[in-house]
């Protein structure tokens, strides 16, 4: 598996990682990476064109949310929950709640 | 004072909150709407173009981070503290205190 480029944990900022967790596609791409560790980044069931997809995957690499490798065909992603912890004690696991809690929420009849 | 529009707290979604925070301008402003409720708009020492300032503000105006209001020539602007807590707890405390850790980080030679 070939890594792709992405930034040391020093780099990241808050703003930049923020960002990335701020749109609905990258929050949802965000809960997938944290339940399935490796998934590829073909991800079934979000109405969304793939050319969209790839971008808000790479903007999720390149905040330093998500790690990716090149596996043969496949491109897999890792939520780099450690270095997000060491940099923003709290922020990651706050956001998955939160957003747990916003979708059972708007989930209710 | 006239209330400029702003979203219901029902109407607050995670997403468009983290967009709001996810700049470094933003977060400042966030930071000064903190510490000074109802203070103007125009903001001493960041060096930033005016309209893109007014920009920033509309973003977190828009996302229901921050209330602002028209009073005479000056916008006046409040956090929207207790609706962020309401729809998401802790959210806010944690943006802040990570802001004023990477400030302090930052700021080391």
């Amino acid at each position: 598996m070939r890594l792709l480029p992405e930034p040391t944990p020093e780099a990241l900022t808050l703003a930049s990682v923020l960002y990335a967790f701020g749109d609905p596609v990258r929050l949802e791409l965000v809960r997938r990476a944290s339940s399935e560790p490796g998934a590829p980044c073909a991800v079934e069931g979000l109405n969304v064109p793939k050319s969209t997809l790839t971008n808000h995957w790479r903007i999720l690499r390149e905040a330093g949310v998500v790690r990716m490798a090149a596996d043969g065909r496949y491109r897999r992603t890792w939520l780099r929950e450690d270095d997000l912890n060491g940099r923003f004690p709290g922020l990651l696991d706050a956001v998955l709640q939160l957003s747990d809690h916003e979708r059972s929420y708007s989930a209710m009849p």
